[in-house]
């Protein structure tokens, strides 16, 4: 939801206050909206763009060097007025014509409309290029009715590439008007947004569904669905953006070249949109499409929206000329200073040496098969207890404990397996271990995962029989491997709290002639009370306040998942020694 | 929340495909992360950043030409792996020595050393700058304890650009110390974000609350307070990032030059940043700071996460070149090809010429006044029932009606009431009324009422006496002003199906000789009944469907508030005929 504003009613005029403010280099403000702060060498067509605020960075962002002149900037999804429209195209004017262009809604025809008449009644050449290219909002056979989108860039910058290039008003209409024909997009969404002051979201979407086709401005979709994969949302994009009805008159989408552009609503982020583009790019290559210069982020907004839009400009040798032409505006910049040259994929080796595992005594074979069997244990009770360590870190860490260890057992119990299976012994198989886990864990979590496996590791060998004597001696480098690689120290609240006591006290039990089994348990459970204790004191700086809940009391989720790994792996020990 | 992904395992490795398959022009994958695609002319240092992934654009997407040279991207807010590390480090080496530079954090600092150790081993001269910008993290004294947020950018900037200008690993590793020193930045949080697979949020702020410091993993902050307004936002960031401790060692603040940053962490947008930066800059301004090249947008995320935070680099001469410096990456570039001069300000004549307001009649100025009761009544009637206009277009439309119509009666009747006050007749108030509607309500309701005020006006002029004929032909010249304009008629369920009616009936019942409150009370109960006849038959293409309500058995939002106002309007003249 929308959260900062200082009165509802001026929130369109302070926003474009400080993104001109913001963005002097490229803008500045007009009555109306904004114009650009610099000038062409020489006087060009004037492509001036608008529509209604909430949808950054259309529509001021797009004004620049390569793109608009000036852009209308009505209120929050509302068409600027013929007022507003007609100020903007006089400040952009240059007296060599006036291309209008804008997605199209009732509302924006009507007051750009107004604007072209009282321009024309001064003799001023205006023409209109309306982008249409959503192909949810009308039949394909009736493109003229449909909606503009996102595909609003590709529009803007064709037209906005030509008037640079120094085409005449009918060069630049024409282009558009390609372009346009050229452009289809398809959006789906999760959630609305909330206006400004507005008590409720403009529209909703039930939870764990998705809208197929709602509208920048929350019209109606299509459909409804459960919200698929992201790999699933690629596939309905391009399915539905490939058929036959979509491919504009001319193209054969087999040896096509397309500008695929990924957008995001609002609050879809670049991560999520990137897994998306990367089975997007699969399919539009399987089907044959080369693709150029594609587009990832954030082109066309609806405030906060959860959604995200895919559009596909079908080049020709001209729009892609167009398309590739330097723009330099607040939000789209392209064809910059780069002198630097591409490096040829292979030029830089990437492969890993096989590695070579040592042979194994069969003692050691029968420890590695131990380790393996510990180290599945580890990954079931990490996995059974991930969203509780999770919960725990986050009260006063950052929250990736749970998710990280989970990881790192995983590949750390997966590694282990495999190496076991080429006839590894234990060392061989906790090294694997050690380097999965750190590598896939990642965090503090991995690191000391990785210390602890590689160090027990190092000290029971591939060879050498295997006795408790040597696995306490390989807790006890493990235990100051830790200390010194974290340079922690008892009584810091971490996990050397409950690992110094469990070596010290397996160390301590073997030696006066217990078992590993009986050894392990005794230090397994005082691992666990140093554990509990380290919920007595966490340090403070206002860690509560923050977070409405009480952080005092709370167990450091290091030396809690410490614990529980020594009590699972206890009962494999037990389980061993039964048999 | 998070909801786009394959597989919770997989994220951060198939964003990190998606990702080098999008930005093939600047990065290509290696192991542990991205290198760059591109290959400068003479070999210079490497500058290898990184950090867990959820924060884009760090890091991936501040690879490329003077920027960094690779980035290496660990898992889920996560740290990278050493190895992951080591081998982007090794992809990006250039022979020269490679700075490593990443926010300060327990697991990033454990990896990235352990890399370092590695690389040095080797010979490789590798050295380490971590970012501590977040004020908030530790105190003033104890800087190099503080976590790393948004002032990544500054540091990476700085020291990528120092070694595109040839610097030496020496001069490369003190620029970025230098800019380190002298960038603060604090952030601020809403809500917090879901990661991909969890169940609930990382960390929760209370509904209409604000955490002030909290990290951009959710680390614990200092304090909570209602949100503030966002000219409040402003003035909290500025104030404690000017106290005497903040501000580095050297630099007074008025007359010092500044670069500010103001990150978006997810989810709140542009729009809303722009209205926090415009008073951030009249702040900085007063306190005597020049500003330099602002940068409004989103730089560090954390996720989808609400949140805000304002990072100040406090420019020396060297800082200042090495900022402005050119760069090239996928999501930060900057001096790119713009041969155009800036237009100064005054080039343009922004001027509106004073307007003159005709002599008026008495007759006439009573209707005036008539005029400017009818029109607050209207803003009365309207701002009740915005809310409900708005949720009810929300159904079938764009949801802006409501607010559309509350700015526009608002602005009309504020319009009206100020030319009446220059002894101006009915129709010089009805046209200043019709300007103010149009532009400030914008959309199509604000073009149609434009059009029906300014149209009554025409028709009842300054001079003639005002009597129910011309009343009843201002409103049937107004109707048929609107078929024209919007290009409907009735059964096309727009506001037309009512204010046919309307009018109709006023001209027929005056025309028959009843009084204007009586030939108005009738048109006015015919406009009702048309309106709620809007109701029967909404057309479909599965409206209801995508909103989860019912579409059919709703009004159109434009005839309703016609009926609105028709009968807020008879209140006003019966009061006038009871006097």
């Amino acid at each position: 939801m929308t959260r900062l504003w200082n009165e509802p009613e001026n929130f369109a005029d302070e926003m474009i206050d400080g993104f001109a403010r913001a963005n002097g280099r490229w803008v500045r403000k007009v009555a109306g909206g904004v114009t650009r702060s610099t000038r062409s060498e020489e006087p060009t067509v004037s492509l001036v763009i608008g529509g209604g605020s909430g949808h950054y960075p259309a529509f001021g962002g797009l004004v620049g060097h390569g793109l608009a002149h000036g852009a209308a900037m009505g209120n929050l999804f509302a068409s600027p007025s013929a007022q507003q429209v007609e100020s903007v195209a006089r400040a952009s004017d240059q007296g060599k014509g006036i291309l209008l262009s804008y997605g199209q809604y009732a509302g924006d025809v009507l007051h750009f409309t107004e604007a072209q008449d009282k321009l024309r009644a001064e003799g001023i050449d205006c023409r209109t290029v309306t982008v249409t290219d959503d192909i949810f909002s009308a039949p394909a056979s009736e493109k003229e009715r449909r909606r503009g989108i996102a595909g609003d860039l590709t529009v803007f910058k064709v037209a906005g590439a030509a008037a640079a290039a120094g085409y005449d008003i009918d060069g630049v209409e024409r282009a558009a008007i390609l372009a346009n024909d050229r452009t289809r997009s398809m959006g789906v969404a999760f959630t609305g947004c909330t206006l400004p002051g507005a008590e409720e979201p403009l529209f909703s979407v039930p939870e764990g569904r998705m809208a197929i086709g709602l509208g920048i401005h929350g019209e109606p979709g299509i459909d409804e669905v459960d919200i698929p994969t992201a790999d699933g949302l690629a596939e309905l994009f391009v399915e539905r953006l490939l058929v036959d009805a979509e491919i504009p008159e001319g193209v054969s989408v087999s040896g096509s070249r397309v500008v695929p552009i990924l957008n995001g609503l609002g609050s879809v982020k670049n991560e999520e949109l990137y897994i998306v583009f990367a089975r997007v790019a699969e399919l539009l290559e399987q089907a044959g499409v080369e693709i150029v210069d594609p587009q990832v982020g954030e082109f066309c907004t609806s405030f906060d929206m959860a959604g995200v839009s895919l559009t596909l400009l079908w080049l020709d040798d001209e729009l892609e000329t167009l398309w590739s032409a330097p723009a330099d505006t607040p939000a789209f910049r392209t064809g910059s200073v780069d002198t630097a040259s591409l490096v040829q994929r292979g030029d830089i080796d990437d492969s890993v040496a096989e590695e070579v595992i040592p042979e194994a005594s069969e003692d050691s074979r029968r420890a590695a098969a131990a380790v393996v069997k510990a180290l599945e244990a580890v990954e079931k009770v990490i996995n059974e207890n991930a969203d509780e360590l999770g919960r725990i870190d986050s009260i006063a860490g950052d929250g990736d404990h749970g998710i990280g260890m989970k990881r790192g057992s995983h590949a750390g119990a997966e590694a282990a397996r495999v190496t076991f299976s080429k006839d590894a012994g234990a060392q061989s198989v906790l090294t694997s271990a050690a380097d999965a886990w750190s590598n896939k864990g990642g965090g503090t979590s991995g690191a000391i995962w990785g210390v602890i496996l590689r160090t027990i590791g190092e000290r029971l060998g591939n060879t050498a029989p295997v006795n408790p004597t040597g696995v306490a001696e390989g807790l006890d480098a493990a235990k100051q491997a830790v200390m010194d690689f974290g340079k922690a120290k008892v009584g810091d609240k971490t996990m050397v709290d409950s690992l110094v006591p469990f070596a010290e006290t397996l160390v301590e039990r073997v030696n006066a002639g217990d078992g590993l089994v009986d050894a392990w348990a005794a230090a397994s459970s005082a691992s666990q009370k140093a554990a509990d204790g380290t919920a007595d004191m966490m340090p403070g700086m206002g860690r509560a306040r923050s977070h409405g809940e009480k952080a005092l009391g709370v167990a450091d989720p290091g030396a809690l998942s410490l614990s529980m790994i020594a009590a699972a792996v206890l009962e494999v020990l037990r389980e061993a020694s039964d048999h």
